[in-house]
Order: C-alpha cells, then sequence, then structure tokens
C-alpha cells in the first residue's frame, strides 16, 4: 500500500504513524514544501521516501494535510494526477470553500472530505503521535460524491484509527465548528494577549497563573499559519459567533457594574451545566 | 496537634489531607454549615470531628477555606476566640477587603493572609486530593503584620506541601490576580454561555466538539457560589481587564471583518510567546 501525506506535520504525521503501525507492509511518501520538515520527517521514520506531485500515480491513499488556503490549490493538482482507486482525504478545519473547489473537478468522486476533531498545540513533524484519534469525531461531508469503494476504503482506514464517524454537510459544518472550535481559538488568543499585554514589564506575575489560566489560554499556543486561513474562510461564521460572544461578555460587565450579583450567580449557575455537555464529548469516553 | 478547617471543600479538604499525611497524629476538626459535607468528609476520614467555634480554644492551627463573602464574617469570629499560638489562615481569591476587615484585629497577628493558587474545576469534600498544592505558587499578603512564630510554622506546612511562596501586598495580589486567573473564568464562563445558547436545540453539535473546546471552558463548571463574591470583591479590577479583553476581541473581529489577516497572522504570532511563559508556570515544572 502506497500512501502519501501532503503536509506532514501533526495531523497528516499522526495519520501515517497510527496507518504503518496497522499496516507494516505501507510506504509512506511524503511530500512538503518545506525541507527540513522533509527531512526531519524521514529522520523520525514518519515517512519513508521523500516524494513529488509526479509519483501520485502510484498513490493507493492521499492525505492533504496542509493550511486550508493551500488545501485548495493543491486538491485539485493532486485529483488532477491520481488513478481510479485513489482516495484523497483532507483533514481541513473548514469544508465549504474547499468542497466548492473540487465540486466541477473530473475526479471529485475520488475525495473525501473529513475534518477529523483532533489534535494538540503542537506542531510540525516532531508533533505526530501514534493514537491521536484514537476515539475521536472525524466528521465527512457530501460523502455522497465520493465513489462507494473508496469510502469503504478511507472508512477502514478511520475504523483502525478508532475514529467515530459524523455525515454533515459542509454549510452546517462550517457554522457549528465555529462555534465549538474557531472561537474558542480566538478567544484563548485574545486573553493570552490581553495578559502578555498588562504584565509585559512584569513576568514575575506568571508565577501567579495556575492551571486555569493554562488551560484557558493553551489554544493561544497553535499555529498563526494554520488559523489565518481557517479564519478567512470561514469569516462570516467566526464574525458572529464572536459577536455573540462580546455581547455576552458586555453584558456580564453590564452586571458587575450595576451590582447585580444574583444575576452572575444565575448566569454562572446556567452555564455550569457544561458540565454533562462535556461529559458527552467523545475524548471525555476513554 | 488540632487542626480546624471551616468550610470542607476542594481547598480546606486537600490542605488537611496532606497535613494529615504528614503528621498521622493531627486531630482534624471540621466546621461547615453545610451539614452533608461534614457527614461526607466524616465518612471519608478527611476529618476527624465535626466541631464549632467554641472548640477553637484548642486550635493549632485553622484554616478558614469558605466562600470570600463568608470569610468577611468567619475571619473576625475566628480570630476572637482563637488563643495566642495560633496561626489562622484563609485561602481566599481576593485579599484587599479580607485584608482590611481585619486590619484591626487585635489578634490579627494571629492570621496570615494566602492565596495558593491551587485548584480543580470541582467542588465539596469527595473533590478534596492528595498533593494539589505541590510545586504551587502560595501567595503571602502583609506577612509584616503576622507574629513571627506563627509565620514559621504555617511555612514549615506549606513546605511540607511543596509550596512556593511569592510575597506581595493585597492591593497589586488583586490587580494581578484580576488578570492572569478572574478574566479566565469569566472568558470561560461566556464561552461556554455562546455555545450552549445557540446550539440548545441540537445536542449533537457537542460531538464536534473536540479537547481545545474541553480545555477553553473547563472553568465554566466551577462554582457559582465561590466566584460570584470574588468578582464582587474585585469588581474595579475585574471590569478593567474586562474591558480590555472586549476591545481586543473586537479588534480582531474588526480585522477579520476589513480582510485584514496579515495582521490577524501578526497578532496571533506574537501571542504565541504564551508558550514560553506557560513552561515558565510553577505548574508546569512538575
Amino acid at each position: 500500500m502506497n500512501v502519501f501525506v501532503i503536509g506532514i506535520g501533526l495531523i497528516g504525521g499522526s495519520m501515517v504513524k497510527d496507518i504503518k503501525a496497522f499496516h507494516p507492509e505501507a510506504v509512506i511518501y511524503g511530500i512538503d514544501t518545506n525541507e527540513k520538515h522533509i527531512e526531519q520527517a524521514l529522520a523520525i521514520q514518519l515517512i519513508d521516501k521523500k516524494a513529488s506531485y509526479e509519483d501520485l500515480s502510484i498513490a493507493d491513499i492521499v492525505i492533504v494535510s496542509v493550511p486550508v488556503d493551500v488545501t485548495l490549490s493543491v486538491l485539485p493538482k493532486v485529483l488532477d494526477v491520481v488513478n481510479d482507486d485513489t482516495i484523497v482525504l483532507d483533514a481541513g478545519s473548514t469544508k465549504v470553500l474547499i468542497c466548492n473547489t473540487v465540486a466541477l473537478h473530473p475526479r471529485r468522486r475520488n475525495y473525501l472530505a473529513c475534518h477529523p476533531i483532533a489534535g494538540t498545540e503542537f506542531s510540525g513533524p516532531a508533533a505526530a503521535i501514534n493514537g491521536l484519534f484514537d476515539g475521536k469525531t472525524n466528521i465527512i461531508c457530501e460523502v455522497e460524491k465520493t465513489a462507494f469503494k473508496l469510502q469503504e476504503k478511507a472508512l477502514a482506514i478511520f475504523q483502525e484509527l478508532g475514529m467515530r464517524i459524523r455525515y454533515m454537510n459542509p454549510v452546517a459544518h462550517d457554522k457549528h465548528i465555529a462555534y465549538v472550535s474557531h472561537l474558542s481559538h480566538i478567544s484563548s488568543f485574545m486573553l493570552g494577549k490581553t495578559v502578555i499585554e498588562k504584565e509585559q514589564n512584569e513576568r514575575d506575575i506568571f508565577d501567579m497563573a495556575g492551571s486555569g489560566f493554562e488551560s484557558t489560554v493553551r489554544l493561544a499556543k497553535s499555529s498563526p499559519a494554520m488559523w489565518t486561513p481557517i479564519f478567512k474562510q470561514n469569516k462570516e461564521n467566526v464574525i458572529e459567533t464572536l459577536e455573540e460572544y462580546i455581547q455576552n461578555l458586555e453584558a456580564f460587565k453590564k452586571m458587575i457594574k450595576e451590582d447585580d450579583y444574583d444575576g452572575i450567580f444565575q448566569q454562572m449557575n446556567s452555564t455550569n451545566r457544561i458540565k454533562e455537555i462535556l461529559n458527552g464529548i467523545p475524548i471525555n469516553k476513554k
């Protein structure tokens, strides 16, 4: 089995690492514009060979795991050269623009639009780990546009990786993911910014920070190269979530200003039900 | 050694659990207005005996670990009845009002104003765990107002618990803790609220949430009874941090609206330095 990974970082790297574990005979080919990442991936045996787009004709599986703006140009190029039996996956955090971009491609049936909800705040080949996808959700969009036997091929891999599959249309995906993922990243980045700005001349202050602060700003370690094009592609949804979030913060501030502590208590109390919701998140079921 | 804990929850409970581990001969007395918590604490042997304020005359150590509004009334009552050699500690997340409340108390020298920066999002006696304070920072305010030999007694305990000590005045404490703790809690509660409101009729959507969402909303599980009086006592500082946070969110939204993706990239990139800052947080050094 010839597995190609385009963009050898946390997501693509972790995926081929698991595939190699289940299929020791598989040959992992890596394509990356970053020569250092290629070297690093070869050195840690994340990939077996460096490859180029011309080699894709021998591919059984192609994993496109690059920033979502790059996916827009890479994906059609990949579909141009793969053969009839190749399944091409992506892992992008947006789906509308990517699906639209290849909607009319003659090999649209070779592509399966995926969003595995998994990751850490780290990036690059060294961030790849085994088991990253175990127990996680993989959202598949427009499944009906992918050739049935290629769907099966992909699903067999996802099953080995331990993923739960959910099917959704790209518009619904982009709308809801703005709430449960994109907004979290902005809230975390801006929290980090606010505190760094304020405390920049008082480094010792961070000794006062505990695990709560760490938890809320963890996502502010994420890669700007990956996240900037996500916010660009999901602009309208992201702006909507941000507006609602800011409104809630303003309302909370107003209650504090007006000494409405009953109101504050009630809001926090009703939001406490996030406990039950979080218990339902797959990641916690492990 | 007679150790009294007033308010037998996560903080007080974890503290006496560790003290008992280092001093098996210690007798742990519990005072709580919540009779169920007393029963639970006795059942799991977190405390040895139920006690009342009259018993405090035999106390060697008193740990006041109740919500900060309750501390304002409990602390003077405790100081009224303890003996000369009793050290009284609190663990409140605000310090100005608490310190001011007992500033003129005849037994002010028996009190050490503390804020151990430790916790989880859980509460109640069952949430108490060993080692909660190991490697964490304990902020002590107005140390000069506490009798020297009682400081020593407290510091010996803190050393056993593995805490790093930092000294700070109450005004500086309340100002900085608003940034590195109180703001995180509000950001998390309002993020939870925003998402719950939007997705309340679509429970399946939370299947899309991953570890990133979980991390940013973790603090929204926190106790409203504990947090409402903290926001009340630290009102001015909390409003200031909230205003700066909202301004940053508004500016980020504006950049997305105006397609200023270079600006977005730059902001996230410079906030990435939170990585190094977080590496400096004691909790990560373990």
